[in-house]
């Protein structure tokens, strides 16, 4: 039930070059489906990672972090994702079960385990089939090509109905920089975090420290600023890997207008790959952008586009295409701003102002509201009449399905 | 769809002398059902509210408000239910009409406007019938008598499919203290407050402060710990009523032992009405009990206990008795404790350990999971191993029947 999106085709994904992915059935959790990732990185590539914040993090966060932190992060060598068992709520088992895959996965590539990145997503609470990971490994291998993007989206899947991957390009000093990235997610989507797993590549040249907050600014203006059921994953991840390879001269600064361009260039690859989310959330059948405006702060204006996102009767009434909006009004209410004056909200559906001076429009009409919430992608628009700030927010409405899903998910 | 819930038996609602009920069908948005109620209150009689603090509040909340701190405060005689419209983001108009309201009350009985709270529950954004109310109130005013608490607990219903009222009866000085109440909500269901109406009255003595303080107590150890979908509602109101007219000798005093033993029986007829708010939550099949130990604060239990009755993955995985538990150590993490020390969890469904050490239980199974995830009613016990503070918070599961409700509410 995807709203509008369409499974990547492999030859739009452009390869990063020093950047290789190799997939497996390995049977982790069902047979005969695409399970196992490896994503071979070139030497001399930097690799950064932003991770959930979920008390409870996964086995496999844990030891990225650790593994991001150390001496040799520098020198992260591959990333190693499987899907089926999260790995997390495992306790020390499920830390030394991460620790083992990447023990493996460095004994068969011959580097170290502290160059591998885990990552884990499906079932919570279930202990991590090693064992199999170790015996799909060498398909993994075999596998490996620049070319295998589309592959790699399809083997990230868990509830997903859709594949998720996006390139684009961008030149620097006279160079063509490429950025790829695959994510995956449909549930348990809120920040931060807000995917289970994202993996985004560039062929640029960048420094580390560099990496790291072009990564942390490119996940707050993505996949942080989309929900689809307001749960934090234990596992979210978003790992970004700068490969290098694309032969620019020097390597990109912080605040240089060459940092700038790279990251908005990252950022419209994370944007499509969070929109695809949203998209593709959990029995949805509307993709909704909240545009907060005049807000005193960008924080605020997050906070209400996330307290509209997330109320249930405000996505049920969009799944039904009913025009309950003093919904959305009761949702902003209950955003946390105490010294919100709401006689200066205004409230707009698509083209059609709904409510001003914080009551309904004197122009508008029921069967406007109808109009407007019939379509599959709808735009909602919050004006709070405090300040100049903005922020948009990505959702879907809640289905059916959504219980469906959700009800059948391990079954 | 409620669980275990019966209406309540007219037979067994106390009556509260100098409180009567009048009750009719005033058309307010559908035909022919219960939709306005006038509770008339007697000379000496002490009022107070607590409401919801959704910046939306409804103009019959703001004009509730107002009424109360007024001087006259002391003299509230009459409360206005209708049903049908909210009168909630409807701005200047909403205002005018919820006045207007209680202008029609005062001259339909010969006290003045201020002496009148109005509440209203229904859709928002929609104006209110002020013509249809005045035009019902003949008939309300016919209909006052004491006995009429089970009729009055019908016309506030609105989503409801179950009329609830509660009493309870304490002996101090020796007279006997009678508490009866009646409340109504299924949705749009969250602190604070956690209903959308709830009146209580007693015929015990209170002073004026006490009887607010009591009924912020009240409402904190009852309504505000029950949560259906995490809305708040624009509307939410709690009234407490005491008439004074048991005949006690002295006024009740704050801090005295009548005071906790009068504040004990006005908690246990609100825990009753608040519970039966969760069992009758939209759509429910489950009446959840999440009880969180060994915290630091009451406050932390509390949102521990929230983050998990607001999960949706949560709530699934109840709807379709399925032990996929490590959604709920998902939740406990994202419940903003940051330093938490996710070791030393304890989760217990029933009686079943089914993680410890934050990690699955070593003698858990899958069998024990599915069998306690089976019943109606099912406790939740979480030992975070903190500290000595402790709160329960109620909730209900979430199903298909939830979606179809609010996806079908206005049509």
């Amino acid at each position: 039930m995807a709203v509008k999106l369409e499974p990547p085709r492999a030859e739009d994904l452009l390869t990063i070059s020093g950047v290789r992915l190799g997939v497996a059935k390995a049977g982790i959790r069902k047979p005969n489906r695409k399970d196992l990732l490896l994503v071979a990185i070139d030497e001399g590539a930097r690799v950064a990672g932003v991770f959930t914040r979920n008390r409870f993090s996964a086995a496999p966060v844990q030891v990225c972090r650790e593994h991001l932190t150390k001496a040799a992060a520098g020198h992260i060598r591959v990333v190693v994702v499987n899907t089926g068992v999260a790995n997390a709520g495992t306790g020390e088992a499920g830390l030394a079960n991460a620790r083992a895959t990447c023990a493996a996965v460095a004994s068969a590539l011959g580097i170290e385990a502290s160059q591998v990145l885990p990552l884990s997503t499906g079932v919570i609470m279930e202990p991590l089939p090693v064992d199999r990971i170790e015996a799909g490994l060498p398909a993994c291998i075999d596998d490996l090509a620049v070319g295998n993007w589309a592959s790699a989206a399809e083997a990230i899947m868990t509830t997903d109905t859709v594949p998720k991957a996006a390139s684009r390009q961008v030149v620097i000093d006279g160079r063509t920089i490429t950025v790829t990235g695959i994510a995956k997610g449909a549930g348990m989507i809120q920040p931060n975090m807000a995917t289970m797993l994202a993996l985004i590549a560039t062929d640029a040249n960048v420094g580390r420290d560099t990496l790291q907050h072009m990564a942390q600014h490119v996940a707050g203006e993505s996949f942080n600023l989309v929900t689809i059921d307001g749960d934090t994953s234990t596992n979210d991840s978003m790992i970004l890997i700068a490969s290098a390879c694309a032969g620019n001269p020097k390597i990109i600064g912080e605040g240089t207008a060459e940092f700038g361009r790279l990251t908005d260039c990252v950022t419209e690859v994370a944007r499509e790959l969070a929109q695809a989310i949203a998209r593709d959330g959990e029995g949805a059948t509307k993709f909704i952008t909240i545009i907060v405006d005049e807000g005193e702060t960008r924080e605020e204006c997050v906070r209400v586009g996330k307290a509209i996102a997330h109320s249930p009767l405000v996505k049920t009434a969009f799944f039904a295409s009913d025009p309950n909006l003093g919904r959305i009004l009761a949702a902003i209410g209950n955003a946390g701003i105490d010294d919100l004056d709401v006689s200066k909200v205004t409230l707009q559906l698509g083209d059609v102002v709904v409510a001003e001076k914080g009551a309904r429009a004197g122009a508008y009409t029921e069967a406007q509201g109808k109009a407007v919430m019939k379509p599959e992608e709808i735009t909602i628009r919050v004006l709070l009449g405090r300040g100049i700030e903005t922020a948009t927010v990505w959702t879907c409405d809640f289905s059916y399905d959504y219980v469906k899903i959700n009800a059948d998910y391990r079954s």
